[in-house]
C-alpha cells in the first residue's frame, strides 16, 4: 500500500447547483476523503476551492484524470498553502522588553549586564532566574527518523523541530530552540550536544532512529543535571498510557492486568511497553520483524509473540509499526481496544476497527504526542526539574486522562488550560 | 585604579528645595558622575530617587558615608531595576503563525510539514524559504572573555550573549539564539559548533578569549558554509574603521596615509589592525605587554612600539587595552584622534583628552559595536552569504560613517532604519 501524503488542491466549478457535488463525487469514486475544504474566491462566475486530501500518487491521478472529464468543474493546480504557512520559518525571537531608551540599552546590555554575569558567576542558580536557562527548551533532531520519511538529514528535519518549537513557545510559552544537528555517530552527539547544555532548561530529543536513540537519550541523561526526553520514546507513551486509562475507567478494566500488545517495537512502541512497564502493566506481548526489537522487548519483561498471535490475545493492541493497512477487519477480536498510531495511514482506520467489532478504536491524529510534550516540559521547567521522572510522566497520562471531555477520547490540544493542568500536576510530581 | 561598575541606588530626600542638590554635591564629593536619575516616588514628604552611577566599591563607601550625615536624605539601598530587565531571560520564542485551528495545526505540523521536509530533502537551498536558516543566527560565547570579567564561564556569559540576541532580534528581525557553550578545547569546540550548522544562516562568535578566538574563528570559517563572525574583533574593527573614515573626512586626511597607533592587542586589537590593513592603512603602530600579541601585529605588517611611542608618533590612536586611566593627559599630542575603547572605564576620559590639545576623542560607550553587528548579520543572510567578506565589512564602515549626523561621531545605535541601510549595503557588495 503506498504511502499517502497530505495534498492541497485548486479546483474550480461554475457557480450553480450541483457542481461542487459533482466533482465531490469524482474524488468519493477514488477513496478520497475530504480533511477540508473552503472557497477563496468568486470571479466570472467560477468558485475556486481548496480542498486538504491525504491521497496516494495513483489515487490523485486518477481522480485528477476523471476530473478533466467534466464540463462545470476544472483543476487548476497545487495550492502552496502549506508552503506559505512555513515561509521564513514558524518561530520569531522577540526580545521580552522593548530596547527603546539608552537607559534600558544600557541596562540589559553593557554596562548593567555585567551585574547579571558577576552574580551568576558567584551563584550559578540564578541563571534560573535571570536569563533564559529557566525557560528553555533545545529540540533537537538530527534527522534520521523523520516522520514517515525516514533517514531525510539534520536540514529536513528542521521543519519538523520548528513546528515542536513554535508549539512549545505557542501553549507553554517557551523559549524552544531548533537545533537539528548534523551526524550519527553517538560519541560525537553526545559531546556535541552536552557542549550546549548551559543554555538549556531542558532537551527535547525528536525523530532519532532506533536503537541509537536509546543510547543517545541514556547518555544524554547521566552526564547532564537537566531534563532529557526523547519524545518519539515517551512523549507518545504518556498519551498512550493516558488513553488506556481512561478506556479502562471507561469499560471497568484494570490497566494492571489487561493484556496489552504492541505492535512495531521501534523508539515509540518500545517507549510505550516500557512506560506501562514501570506503571506496572503485568501482561505486555509484543511484535516487530527486528530480531533485536524483540531482544529489547524480552529485557522490559515483555513477551515476543507473532502479529496474528498479538491480535488473537490481546485486550489492548498499540500499533507503531509504520506499515499503513497492517492490520486486516478480520484480525480485530471483539470488544478489542485498537490505538493505530502510525501516521498518516494508520495500521487499520478506526472506523473500520470499530465495524469490525472493536469497543474502542483511535489513530494517530487523535492520540499525538502534541498532548504531552508542551506541558510535560513546562512542569519540568516550572519545578527546576534536574531530570524526568516515573512519577511526573505518570502524573502527565493521568491528568490527560482526567481532562478528556466525557464523549472524546482525548482533550483537545490547542487548548492551553489542558497543557497548563498537566504541567500543574507534572510540577508537583517533580517536587 | 580599580574597576568601576555600574549601580543603581535608591535614596530619599524630603520634598523640599535643595534637598536632591545636597545629596547630589555629596556624590559629586567622591567625583561620581551621574549618569541617569528619576523619581520613583513620593510618601509622607519624602521622594524617592533612583540613581545610576559608575563608582569604585570606594568612591561609593566613601559618598554613602557622607550621606549618612545629611538630615534631608537619607540612602534606601540598591535598586534591583537592572536584575528586573533581565529576569526570565530577554527574549522570547513566538509562532510566527497563530496556531489557532486544528487545520492550521495540520500544516504546521504533522502531516503538512512532511511535505516542506521532503522539498527540502529534495533541495536543500529550500531551507532558506521555508525554514529559519534564512533569518537565524546563533550567537555563541564559551565566556573565556566576558565584558572586563574574564573567564566567568559559559553560564555568566549568558546574559550578554542573550543581550546580544535581543539586540539582533529588536533591531534587524533576527531569530537569535544564544548558545552558550562549555568548554575551551578549540578542537572540540569547532566540533560541537560545526555539528549545529544546518539550524544556523550565521554564527556571531562572543566573548572568547585570544589568542583561541583566531583558530577557532578560522577554523569555523574554513569548515563551515555560512557566514562565522567573532564580533569582539570584527565587529569593533568595523565601528573604528567608520569612525575614522568619518573624522578624516572631517580634518582633510587620508586614512590610507595616517600613522595609526593601537595600544592593546587583544581579539578586538588584533581585529581592528587586520582591518585597517587590508583597508589599505600603511602605517600601523602598536603595543602590548604580551610578547605574542607583538608578533600578530608583525604578521599584519604592523610595528610594535612602546605606549609612550604609539603615543608620540601617531595621528589617531585606537585603545582596548583593558586598562582604566592608562593614558595620562601629557601624552596626548595636540591635534590627536583618540578613541579610548575600554569599557565601562576608558583608557582616558574623552573630556579630558580633548582638554589635552586631541582633535577628536570618544568612548566605548559611542564606538560601540552594537552599530555594526546587527546591519552586518542583516545584510549577510539576505544576500544568501557563504561568508563575511571583507568588501562586506567595508561597505558597512563606509555606511556607518554617512550615517552620522554631522555633530555626531556616530549615528542613533536604536534607530532601525540606520540598520537597515547598512544591512542595504553589505548585501550589494555580498552579491
Amino acid at each position: 500500500m503506498a504511502r499517502r501524503i497530505q495534498e492541497v488542491l485548486l479546483i474550480e466549478t461554475r457557480h450553480r447547483p450541483g457542481t461542487l457535488a459533482s466533482a465531490l463525487q469524482v474524488l468519493a469514486h477514488h477513496g478520497i476523503n475530504l480533511e477540508h475544504l473552503h472557497a477563496l474566491s468568486r470571479e466570472r462566475g467560477w468558485t475556486r476551492w481548496e480542498l486538504t486530501v491525504e491521497v496516494t500518487p495513483a489515487m490523485l491521478e486518477g481522480a485528477l484524470e476523471e476530473l478533466a472529464g467534466l464540463a462545470d468543474a476544472h483543476y487548476v493546480g497545487r495550492s502552496d498553502r502549506v508552503f506559505q504557512r512555513h515561509r521564513g520559518g514558524k518561530i520569531s525571537v522577540r526580545p521580552t522588553l522593548a530596547i527603546s531608551t539608552q537607559q534600558i540599552l544600557r541596562d540589559v546590555y553593557t554596562p548593567g549586564v555585567a551585574v547579571v554575569s558577576t552574580a551568576i558567576a558567584e551563584q550559578p542558580e540564578l541563571a534560573r532566574d535571570y536569563t533564559i536557562k529557566g525557560q528553555s527548551v533545545a529540540v533537537i533532531s538530527n534527522g534520521t527518523a523523520v516522520l514517515g520519511l525516514g533517514a531525510v538529514g539534520p536540514l529536513a528535519s528542521l521543519p519538523v523541530i520548528e513546528g515542536k518549537a513554535a508549539l512549545l513557545a505557542s501553549l507553554v510559552d517557551i523559549v524552544a530552540l531548533p537545533l537539528a544537528v548534523e551526524g550519527r555517530d553517538v560519541d560525537a552527539l553526545v559531546a556535541a550536544i552536552a557542549a550546549f547544555e548551559p543554555s538549556f532548561g531542558a532537551i527535547l530529543l525528536e525523530d532519532f532512529s532506533a536503537p541509537d536513540c536509546f543510547e543517545l537519550e541514556s547518555r544524554l541523561r547521566a552526564r547532564l543535571s537537566i531534563p532529557v526526553l526523547h519524545d518519539d520514546q515517551h512523549g507518545t507513551a504518556v498519551v498512550v498510557l493516558a488513553t488506556l486509562l481512561r478506556v479502562c475507567r471507561r469499560y471497568g478494566h484494570d490497566l494492571h492486568s489487561l493484556n496489552v500488545g504492541q505492535v512495531g517495537l521501534g523508539a515509540a512502541g518500545i517507549g510505550i511497553c516500557s512506560l506501562l512497564a514501570r506503571y506496572g502493566c503485568r501482561s505486555l506481548r509484543g511484535t516487530d520483524i527486528r530480531p533485536e526489537a524483540l531482544e529489547r522487548l524480552r529485557a522490559l519483561g515483555g513477551t515476543p509473540d507473532t502479529l496474528a498471535g498479538v491480535m488473537q490475545r490481546c485486550d489492548a493492541v498499540v500499533l507503531t509499526s509504520g506499515v499503513p493497512g497492517l492490520v486486516a477487519p478480520a484480525m480485530i477480536r471483539p470488544g478489542q481496544i485498537v490505538l493505530s498510531l502510525s501516521n498518516p495511514d494508520p495500521e487499520i482506520d478506526p472506523i473500520a476497527a470499530l465495524d469490525a467489532g472493536a469497543a474502542f478504536a483511535a489513530d494517530g491524529k487523535i492520540i499525538n504526542n502534541i498532548l504531552g510534550f508542551p506541558g510535560i516540559f513546562r512542569g519540568a521547567l516550572d519545578a527546576r526539574a534536574t531530570a524526568i521522572t516515573d512519577a511526573m510522566l505518570f502524573e502527565a497520562a493521568e491528568a490527560l486522562a482526567d481532562l478528556a471531555p466525557d464523549d472524546e477520547a482525548a482533550p483537545n490540544p490547542l487548548d492551553r488550560e489542558v497543557h497548563a493542568r498537566v504541567a500543574a500536576r507534572v510540577r508537583e510530581a517533580a517536587r
